[in-house]
């Protein structure tokens, strides 16, 4: 049809306007989103990773999850939704991607950014998945990461393909039965490397490596529906895991990953003793920085400490 | 975000381009879509009818199901994922809707347009249904109909809400567990009556009426993520089965609108016979209109079928 025809044909059709699925696309500080108004997730959510970005002071405990005001009302999921679920609120762009920037941290509290998810998974592999994207970022000068919710059939049985999916609370929001990741990683302005992944959203342990669940860019596409990166010539970029190991954290590193962040976070010297027994209980050896970490923080809560004695006792 | 810093946010981050789920609607000569490259069928599918365009000589016998041209091949549906499925191919703007114009017809058989529907429900309830708004036309000056597939939980266990639905061929067709259309009637160019109705994708008998699936619009609307007439004011639209009945055509009057089209599209007396004798089979009366139906075609049928004896003799 010619222009002007469509045009015509489109009045007529659609004179009380264009059914309506909400923006194409949401823009906000550090990431990008497109939000699915029917099973209320995002589609996929982009990010742009650099070394500066992913370190600085920006602290969860001051960001809270809530309904995205840029959606409409009707279409958001709430916390309710969540709640009690046995589902936890997974972010697809994670916090500890925007450490530079309270504001952009809080943005990725909105629940346009947020997918149930299995709570060992979120808390676990996929926390480990998403620090491995972090690190990249000390190889590589920028790293782009497409994340998202996908549903698959199930194909175990002998019958037809079934796609089978909760949906919970009121608003009836949809639990993915996979995650995605699409991870572009570059050096100086030129595309090297790129993955894609599609993990279950199930608990996966220690024993499964970030490559069993690599899957072909093209395949991945055509369950979305999504052409992640239409702009990018593929020709001279490499599988990422050929370019780099893919590895994620052991058992052992992601424990004292974890101790690490708990020293860290301490508030008194409860919090930081308890934190660093932990490394006898699982017979972890810090290593220097953990062991620098710790007397740094023991003398800035002792500090805090005794401020706080003189505190009451003038009063 | 200002606009400014949207725009940087978005060139910094989408530096390859804005992930790309196709074209947000398609403009046809009869009909506008929008279409879901995951699901591979659509989402939504907008007529507009009148009394002029459900009439006319365009014949579905010079139509042929195909993917659509305009969407991106590897995301299009195939005959062939139907191909002994199990489901049939269901229009969503029906063929019967665009006889004023053979191209306007054709493109209705674009897998754009279709989704995998049960058989029965295809050429029953949903037939009826569709003869239903048909006939609208006969009462109002133009009717608008938005239809398309719907996939709702299983309430019914006392479990969580599941959604549950095949996926067919090759391509994993999507089958939705519902349909749905919303129906809008104005007189002269003011709205008066809409009505909103889902549909279970499965066979509806003949005790089933067309008001046991009314819906409020609202809710359909949540459940698809689509704002079906975003600049409708509904203050003075009244609900469609108060206004008019809603009423299908029973069991008889359906056979005989059967009957009719069969009559219509006999190309010699033997088809003319076969379906004139199903009404004494059926214990059924035809009307006047059909009587004259069937001496109007048994004379054409004859004078064809003498001339083609002629020119055998001639040859
Ligand atoms: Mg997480
Ligand atoms: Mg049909």
């Amino acid at each position: 049809l010619e222009d002007v025809n469509k045009l015509e044909t489109q009045r007529r059709i659609l004179k009380y306007g264009i059914p309506d699925r909400g923006q194409e696309y949401y823009i906000y500080d550090n990431h990008v989103l497109a939000y699915d108004q029917a099973k209320k997730i995002p589609i996929w959510v982009a990010e742009h990773l650099n070394a500066q970005n992913v370190k600085g002071s920006a602290n969860r405990k001051h960001s809270k999850f809530k309904p995205d005001p840029s959606v409409n009302g009707r279409f958001n999921a709430e916390n309710d939704d969540y709640f009690k679920s046995g589902w936890s609120r997974g972010h697809m762009s994670p916090a500890g991607n925007h450490k530079f920037n309270q504001e952009a941290m809080n943005a990725s509290f909105f629940l346009s950014n947020v997918v149930p998810q299995n709570f060992e998974n979120n808390s676990g592999f996929w926390n480990r998945f998403e620090i491995y994207c972090r690190n990249l970022t000390k190889k590589f000068t920028d790293v782009r990461v497409i994340t998202g919710p996908v549903f698959l059939p199930d194909l175990e049985e002998d019958g037809p393909a079934i796609v089978k999916y909760p949906v919970i609370g009121k608003g009836q929001v949809a639990v993915p039965t996979h995650l995605y990741k699409v991870v572009l990683a570059e050096l100086d302005g030129k595309p090297i490397a790129l993955g894609a992944f599609v993990v279950p959203n199930k608990p996966i342990g220690f024993d499964k490596k970030l490559t069993d669940f690599i899957v072909p860019l093209e395949t991945l596409e055509e369950k979305t529906g999504v052409e992640f990166l239409p702009k990018l010539n593929l020709s001279n970029v490499k599988p990422l895991c050929q370019v780099d190991s893919c590895h994620l954290k052991t058992k052992d590193e992601f424990e004292l990953h974890i101790i690490t962040r708990q020293l860290n976070r301490a508030e008194n010297l409860d919090q930081l003793y308890k934190a660093y027994s932990k490394l006898e209980k699982k017979n972890l050896k810090p290593d220097q920085y953990m062991i620098e970490l710790f007397t740094k923080k023991e003398m800035e809560l002792k500090e805090k400490q005794l401020l706080g004695e003189r505190e009451k006792k003038e009063l």
